[in-house]
């Protein structure tokens, strides 16, 4: 692909930026939402959360809710305060993420508990996840708080399966993909349900957007695992690797690793649960690329974009219905 | 006092214990709640929150919130749910608390994250608090989900206040004082008010119990730390020396630094800020005495304590009213 063409690519917006872009009115409410309710007189606290925050995620949980609620005719201030809370609930999970995983980088900047220390990270986290509560009681919707608490407790669950899968080689897919269904799904799939709920259609179509959501974040991740590694391209990004230097088993190593012969298994066990090089990350691309593992990956969660896509269609045909099914197709293409 | 004198009192139950055994029923049906709601297929969240919540902390939370239901009459499931919400609240508090203090013991045995490690301390406190809102959202009572959720971000205020003015040694009484309100006297207020308001009494009966928790938790903290420097008798307990150790600034180092003379304060100045030594602990016992720094700080204590038993005098009389009463008392005395 020539220099040109590349460019003209990337100044066509994608998906996530045309929803953004239909929805601006209503995160422009939710970015004052958002900084209206991480204020505190205590500054490390406004300070840490606007480093996360303000640092240039792509909102796309809180994007789901709104067009969730919007999709289904909802309107007013419920669905933006619900999606601050959604996004809090993130940020939170983010703070304590980088913690457990000792990381340095977070969005292309220093992590916050790589300036302010691990402590402040944990508090900071506690606060923020405190306010998505205060939001979600500001929307006066238990079925909402119910909705989120239990996505909260489920991704807990799912972060301490992550933990405790770490450095094991063994990790099978089926275990991986509890762990993926639990620490990132989970919240995908609550923010769409909440915004429906939110949009007073608590019923079937709460349920469609539930899966819609389930399936997006599972998409969502699996692309991710495939971009650690490179994706198709093995094009080599800012993040390249970083799954690989932690020892993490994701599902294109679970892919290579269970097509491959006895040395290469033990090359995987050794990787996964004692050392590993820049050598051996080279070897590990070689793997992938022999078992074609990142194509199957992303086969994968093209199957899951499909099934989002899938739950879409018996909801209203309106612009937000065609921005989420457009996310789905995109979270996938991204990966080339 | 005699060792058959001692004896006697240490059998005779205190106030903690008079009300347990008024509330025996409702405990346990609270002990069967939590540990109902600290299920999970993952088997480290059940071992590390056992850990903590059977280790024998005294819940006195959950106590006041169940006995400010019932002094207002409040009956059924709500008030128990309730304060098995408070318990984990207080319960993940304690879990993030240990990895920002470095803690290697609490309640006697080694910390959870002394065993698990920090990141599942984290992680399970995470789990914690989400299920703690989990139990609110079944009471289906928004206004304890209000206060609650308020306490909790009043708290991890508190927490990162206090973590900002560790080893600061010019931190003033009126600072120290914002420190202790957010991070402990918060959730006491929070316990009492949610239980009044799940009675049915959200005006002027559960204000009166917001006061008495937070005056009570005022007066509670604070003759902890008179008794992390032996209390009265200077008596060393298991626990002792704990703040010294770590640099911490309580009331009794504000009352004997703002008495001293130069030399003194730069000691404070120096144990606080930099080094400290076994020896330095017996000087710094010899200052505190010299300045009656544990005997002020348990004035102050008494103060908030009769303002904690004043609160209830409108109220009900009955005996739930007088167990609290007792209870504002008995916090007081534990430091003799």
């Amino acid at each position: 692909m020539g220099p040109a063409v590349e460019k003209a690519e990337r100044s066509a917006p994608n998906a996530v930026e045309r929803l953004m872009a239909l929805l601006a009115e209503d995160m422009a409410a939710v970015d004052a939402i958002i900084h209206h309710h991480m204020a505190s007189p205590v500054g490390v606290i406004p300070n840490l959360a606007a480093h996360l925050i303000d640092a240039g995620g792509k909102r796309i949980r809180p994007l789901i809710t709104l067009a969730s609620a919007r999709l289904l005719g909802g309107g007013g201030d419920g669905p933006r305060k619900l999606a601050a809370a959604v996004e809090f609930i993130h940020s939170a999970t983010l703070l304590h993420d980088d913690v457990v995983d000792v990381s340095s980088m977070r969005r292309g900047k220093k992590s916050a508990n790589t300036i302010w220390g691990n402590s402040s990270s944990v508090l900071v986290g506690d606060f923020l996840f405190a306010r998505s509560f205060n939001l979600m009681v500001e929307t006066g919707d238990l079925m909402v708080l119910d909705i989120l608490a239990r996505a909260a407790s489920v991704i807990a669950e799912g972060e301490v399966m992550q933990l405790a899968a770490a450095n094991d080689a063994e990790t099978t897919r089926e275990r991986y993909m509890q762990i993926v269904s639990a620490k990132t799904a989970a919240l995908f799939a609550a923010a769409a349900k909440s915004g429906a709920v939110a949009a007073g259609r608590p019923g079937a179509e709460a349920n469609a957007l539930e899966t819609y959501g389930r399936e997006l974040g599972l998409a969502f991740q699996l692309v991710d695992d495939a971009l650690d590694y490179g994706g198709v391209s093995a094009a080599m990004g800012k993040n390249t690797g970083d799954d690989f230097k932690e020892g993490k088993v994701t599902l294109p190593v679970v892919f290579a690793r269970d097509a491959g012969d006895e040395a290469e298994r033990a090359f995987w066990r050794r990787v996964v649960s004692e050392t590993r090089s820049d050598d051996d990350f080279h070897r590990a691309l070689a793997l992938l690329k022999r078992h074609n593992a990142i194509e199957r990956t992303l086969e994968a969660a093209r199957e899951h974009s499909a099934k989002a896509r899938q739950a879409l269609i018996r909801l209203p045909a309106n612009a937000y219905n065609e921005a989420l099914t457009d996310i789905a197709d995109f979270v996938v293409e991204r990966a080339y």
